[in-house]
């Protein structure tokens, strides 16, 4: 964020660009380096493989307590090109969390707004402001923006799951707050339905008559690996191609599940190509099933089932499926439509 | 809505009044007529019983064909209170239809919308703008405002159901269009799903990410007895209450499955019985299942599987279930709220 | 609205048609006679001619009392089209009401809402709410559904003014409350601005940062012929056309000034001639200024300043100004969009 | 952004971590330091003088030229609390730029929205998209998202405003875009009034019926200080309070002028003094006229006409006035209220 300043030979600015200092005030003859042609995005395409992120999951499951002395035991995407910030792009933080047997983590809320993606394995519960939640394998689970929630691993396996935040933009706007739960253990039910699906969730466009004061996200909270494979498969079935994407909708509502982020599920059948895109914001991919090749501007990452990948702002995208390949998606993008700087183009291959 | 004329024994007003029926105009020195305390309801309180509409289906069916010189074989109730229009109250139009084995009614399209709630029976196939929707009992099935539809009965059992339109209010709007379909037989699909099922109705808040340019109606065209089922007992657990009522909704939005009427089921457990209320506007319901009474204004109807009634604008209505009770209801309150113009209230038993 | 029934040589159904009158069903084999391939439109094209408003007005003024036996001294334009029925249309009201000096008619509130447009003169006021509205010639003032109004001339001249309502839409949905006012006189402020105005009407876009709880209904309840003719020189000056169209908006949200009437006023220079359009719902217009003609359907009235004009439904509607015309019209044209029944066509002249 | 690592005496966890950093993980126990109670803003309050703006705006003038080398003679509010970056906070940049005679500012456009706000003086055209806007004392003008814009100086007296841009945002979503305009001088208009004027600002509720496709942000671009203080004057006379708050808003559908940022303009009388309130997000303010003191945080600053402030995100704000004060304040609330995260409470003095 330098910019070049005007350099005379025959004026002496220097005692000029001092008083200029000492009040606060920069000059700048020239927006250029503040306001560049296109997006100037220090993150960089990266992405991390499914072992890794196994192993690495497992051994902090080894070595580090999950207690009130840390509230979660999470393992934080950190790009590239962000100098070492816990971050996976400029706008999004994207974590693994895993919990051991018995483990809790306990009640916390924040501002800035999660949701979970299960890549494997099942058994957790997460409560949602008192409404418990069972995780498995393809679900999604939101815990919006200022609502309680807590991890529970009533089984006897561990269990890993993908964190996806929406922290560096609430933070870039100074709007992040936290409260700790109640101290005590909480207890929860572990119905096999959660009350947000009893209420939201039997089926497409059913819902209560009488839907209460509605909350500025989605009321339902999870969205069930099966409904969604479901879900694809009949699009497929209605489009007729070999590339579909579904994106979760706020029932109510039909928007995006939480204001600040946009989830869609993409299936692939075997050798499908994607056109070649680039959009505004950041794009955050966890491939759920089947192996392909995703190309990031000028990369190639070769990507099997569990890898997470990040699309940078305006950074080119193009995915090859080499088997059938489920990649669930998350997106800024409803914050850049909401304020007027989403952009979207098709770039020639 | 004769008003009455202001009088006087000194000044002759005759003379006056030619004048203005001259000119095309009416003097109305009172509004009491026309702009009375509480709505001046035409309409009575009605109940069809399903025996009725049945036995007089099946004769209509065995007396008179369908075809290209009458389009439709419908029973249209008539409230007694409307001086023989066809019409079950002064803002909605239902009918039963009847459809003999190997019979088609063919394909047109009208501004009033048409919903159609199957009582009883299946095997019809009716097409809305090309995509073929199969009616089995409970399904709700929507052909909104100018679309063509058309019915096919490629079974062996005639099969009947319920015809719900908006025509009345379309018609005191004058905006009534009709145009007929092409001549020829309609090819259709006798595909378990239609290709609106397939994109919207896989799941809650599950939809295509590429929506199209969406209709000022539910894409969705078939609500799915099985799901209503479903979701009627889950909201029955959620709430731990004898009465729960269910919206039909529009999936990509969240709104009434129509600009014009609202679809609603409600289940009341053994013994319910719902609070007495009244609000502005028609309500028609219709029993799916199970046997009571409902009250309307000062009157009881005993209700049972199959029977149609309509509560009139700002009728008392209230509802006492004698077994497990599913009771399916359309009303036009969306074109009251749209308005301005809708009132709902409690009443004291 | 006769439906031609289904006849056979071989089939009796005398009795059958009887059996279906007893259960109060009706037959109907055929939907043409109740949905027409266009709209079958009760309402003809008419025009009320000012000279004829303005003397008759008067003799109301003097051979009738306005008391609380009588709550409103008003001429109604009745159709020629519509029996006697005291509407313009299936769907507006239009009126000529007038108040001698010294005269108040009393408040009261009615679902119905209704809008004043002042063709001539000034002096009287208005209250809305509490709110006394000064009126003046051009000026356009909302006393929107539910709202007490009452109106006062403490002058000594009499005064006439156009009231329309959307009074045959109301009823049609059965929704026609009334309440009639405290029974002692009102006491009204004569400030030259309404409190609405002080609020709402001081620039465009300019409005408290508080706005309450907003009705449903523009919050700003007077728009005075000032601020309009001004903005119609405006708007000409920006088009370079001859004929300019300029709506009243609702300032807190942007819509339609009620949820059942749009209002506009159009601007034609002399020698401008609009296209042939036609449109679903009703148009009423009157003339504040200047002269020409308006051809409805195959018939041309010639136009002064003063006459009031109707056009029904899908008539067909040119206007040519023979001098500058100030045309002001009232639709309900929100309606139809809201219902999602609005249709407008160029017609070839 | 420093976040407490787990550290135990038995478990080596030195190997650990380095292999974390090799995969690009980072380790997080706690989100303490991240996920803060209240928000960690950088920014602090702070208030820049007319003099030391007028002063050096004028010294910059003198030195340095307005050319295609450099595009604009801005000086940049550097907050104290953000190390030298040229942003009055960490969502919002706010800059005095200063133009003289005869000079140019050439086109260019960017995704960032700025808006510009005259606190004296005049004579400046901006030309936004093509329409020519004259600025003077108490003017908002808007250049928004992507419009091209360009400022002339035809008179002969150097002219200074505000502008505010919300840069700082755009850029943390990675969605800066910029464009220079055409390398020939523009020709402008020197009328009175802009188009968007005359077809939006002729009046509150008055504008065209045919809107044309409206952009994402208010059509008038422009809101001049005589209807902006008459507002203020009205608004005063009808709350009857000593401090009235007015919001500038887009006539065509009510909401804030951009989506990005929200003006507003107050008005405190002798004496007046506010409640004192934080909120979430960054206010800047300018005071037009008078004098006062603003407490921010535990600072007092005093005001003089001509006088910046910043009030960073929750941090308290109270005015005094010690005279009539005019006080023109933008914040970046719709983006805060959008996403969920608008905060607002009012603080025992």
């Amino acid at each position: 964020m330098t910019t070049p300043r005007f350099r005379s030979e025959e004026v002496p600015l220097d005692a000029f660009y001092d008083d200029l200092s000492t009040a606060h005030l920069q000059p700048l003859w020239e927006l250029h380096g503040l306001i560049t042609p296109t997006p100037r995005v220090r993150a960089v395409p990266y992405r991390w493989r499914a072992d890794d992120l196994a192993k690495l999951g497992r051994r902090a499951g080894e070595l580090v307590p999950v207690d009130r002395g840390g509230d979660r035991r999470v393992l934080a995407m950190s790009n590239p090109g962000l100098d070492g910030a816990p971050f996976i792009s400029g706008t999004l933080w994207a974590a693994v969390q895993y919990l051991q047997p018995q483990e809790s983590a306990p009640a916390h809320r924040h501002t800035p707004a999660a949701l979970r993606f299960v890549l494997d394995g099942h058994g957790v519960y997460t409560q949602v402001d008192g409404d418990a939640v069972g995780m498995s394998r393809g679900d999604l689970v939101l815990t919006p923006s200022w609502t309680f929630h807590e991890h529970h691993n009533p089984g006897d396996v561990p269990m890993m799951w993908l964190d996806i935040l929406d922290l560096p933009v609430v933070a870039a706007l100074d709007a992040v707050f936290f409260e700790p739960g109640p101290a005590e253990e909480a207890s929860y039910s572990q119905a096999p339905r959660s009350t947000a699906e009893l209420r939201w969730g039997a089926g497409a466009g059913l819902a209560p008559a009488d839907t209460g004061g509605l909350p500025q996200h989605s009321p339902l909270l999870v969205y069930r690996w099966k409904h969604t494979d479901a879900a694809l498969d009949a699009l497929l079935e209605a489009q007729q191609t070999t590339d579909v994407v579904l994106r979760f909708r706020d029932p109510a509502r039909g928007g995006d599940v939480m204001p600040t982020m946009r989830c869609e599920m993409r299936r692939l059948l075997p050798g499908a190509v994607t056109t070649t895109d680039r959009q505004t914001g950041t794009r955050v991919s966890a491939v759920l099933d089947g192996h392909g090749v995703v190309e990031l501007g000028g990369t190639s990452f070769d990507l099997a089932a569990g890898d997470v990948f990040v699309v940078p702002s305006w950074c080119t995208h193009r995915l090859r499926a080499q088997s059938r390949m489920d990649v669930f998606t998350t997106s800024d993008s409803p914050v850049l439509e909401a304020l007027g700087l989403h952009r979207r183009e098709q770039v020639a291959a």
